[in-house]
């Protein structure tokens, strides 16, 4: 799709700073991704901070990997700053549906903070959505088409696009519908590639709707994922190979990815 | 020994999820480690998930390389509440000896949580039975057959399995002792390799009892490790292919290393 | 230069401890980067243990670049304990100039710790010299020869040795100044590179004054990158590729690469 290449060059002629508050088991490698794919990262999550960088950051990245009291308020905090000032965001509700903590606390900032993008795997969405769903841990244990109903009811009561990561990802407004294939079966084992996957929809939010934007990463991440895994041997090497193949990204690949439903 | 490699079979086929409170220099490693060697991590620090998450996990592994206040704290709920729910504990007490609070800290949690396996390097295990050791922060000065009274002292007063990484590891729980050998001399330039063992022996308590499941955790390393070794050109190189070669394990290579001493 | 080599020599036959109180995102990668040239690597946080830590430690490393209430207070109270202690410091104002809290924190700890070493980046270099500067979040969007006023201001104001990263680094004690060329254009593109040069003139720290470790810490840095770069296919694979080229380096290489400005 035209748009999507027009959205992810010029994402890359903006090189976006990218505000983020993020679980500390990726931070290292969404910091890395953000860098590759041509946008600038900053992790900050002390609240003094959030009125200065978000003056100077074009998104805003909530996620909730690795929750405790503190820096519940402070997500919740710069999601406020962030609406007022018109920095769009994007959460991430990582293990939604595992405890009830990352649940409520995702329902929470959706409600406060109006992201633009909610991006999350079958599970995740399906808990947010307020399904009792089985999960295991911070991994889904449903494929991405599954969740697509919840998907699309979230989409409507928050307004909100949601984004799905699968085999298939979904990405839908409530309305219209995208999916993207491709990737590799050995992201599924990479810590953090669907964090990833929420912190370069950040950099994109600086560059198109939410729609474009949200797709734009998940086509970006199957170009990439689809290169690293060819150019892996296992989970180890696929790492910097994946972080490689951001950097030498091919548009039009990524751009042919995205289909509407 | 075929229970190790029937156990690690066993494990695999579980594809358990592991509950890690880590340190913050080790977890994105801990979290891969875990992934590829077929387990499932989360990482999870606040108090009111513990009983949400303990009620899914197979196991809990407490490392405390980055303490403070708070995490020993959730280090101390978590290690209760887990107790109460008969799931299985792993703790690496990393850089006990080094400063009194991580001495502390570690015979505290040994006390009221009850774990199942301690897994250290020979430096902290001598700190912890009590011995005046010299350490080098968070890196042994001894090798690990030098700890091994200490190893088999701390086994008997608390019940548990001691697992000591050195060039030759020791496993005991006090009265039987296994070592295992293997590994590379990168090992110890890699930051997170003690702490990998100790995820891998929470992973494994999913399939097994505590001093087959922390020698085949140790037995997976120094596999792991050799295989990585021979592909990689220095200590950078090596994260990536040792993660590959956990991926790629060949369990029987893995069994044949543990022998009874 | 031969004060170079014999330095980095010196600091190889010491391999000191180095006790980091650093930033979320960078942490793992610091740590084996100290690993990597020959030192120990340490991280603590909590005040309770810094008597102890800071006996055995030779250098203290303090990097602001994930701010908050509480590592605030640790920072000021370590850098406190390390001066009465005579234990040097290296201090990284990572980001300040993007938001006033960054800056004042930097300018705080510069004031009641008196690094012996100011490592930043030219944009952070302007902040702490109060020139109004528009920064891009933790990258800098000046060279390192724009600074160079601000760095002599710096030197001599507080009395220390600044050290500025850029396509040639900068170390200036206020009168004597030195450059260094080399590296790769892939650093920028590495989360953490500019946190590694601090964390290894930390370990430089113990082996020479401060102009020669600060200058010995980016001839290392630039060596290893260059070569790092040349083995690198892009940035996913240069961080490996740099680990690998630590552990290798050439020391008389690098020691050609700084010249008396």
């Amino acid at each position: 799709m035209k748009e999507i290449s027009k959205a992810i060059s010029d994402m890359k002629s903006k090189c976006p700073l990218v505000h983020n508050i993020t679980n500390f088991v990726v931070m290292n490698v969404t910091a890395n991704a953000l860098l590759a794919v041509g946008a600038s990262p900053v992790m900050a999550h002390e609240k003094e901070e959030f009125e200065d960088m978000l003056s100077i950051a074009s998104a805003l990245v909530i996620n909730i990997g690795t929750l405790d009291k503190n820096n519940i308020l402070a997500m919740e905090a710069a999601g406020i700053i962030a609406k007022r000032k018109n920095v769009p965001i994007v959460l991430d509700p990582v293990g939604a549906g595992a405890t009830k903590l990352r649940t409520s606390t995702a329902l929470n900032i959706l409600k406060i903070a109006t992201p633009k993008i909610l991006r999350a795997n079958a599970s995740e969405v399906m808990a947010v959505a307020g399904e009792s769903v089985k999960t295991k841990g911070v991994d889904s244990t449903l494929s991405g088409r599954e969740a697509i109903e919840g998907a699309k009811y979230i989409a409507k009561t928050y307004k909100c696009v949601v984004s799905v990561s699968g085999e298939t990802d979904i990405i839908t407004d409530g309305y219209k519908t995208y999916s993207v294939t491709g990737g590799s079966n050995l992201m599924p084992l990479v810590t953090g590639m669907g964090c990833t996957a929420t912190a370069i929809s950040g950099a994109m939010l600086s560059a198109s709707e939410p729609l474009i934007a949200a797709s734009s990463a998940m086509a970006i991440m199957a170009s990439a994922g689809e290169m690293a895994g060819k150019a892996a041997k296992g989970p180890g090497s696929f790492l910097s190979a994946f972080l490689d193949a951001l950097y030498f990204l091919n548009i039009e690949d990524a751009a042919l990815r995205v289909k509407e439903e």
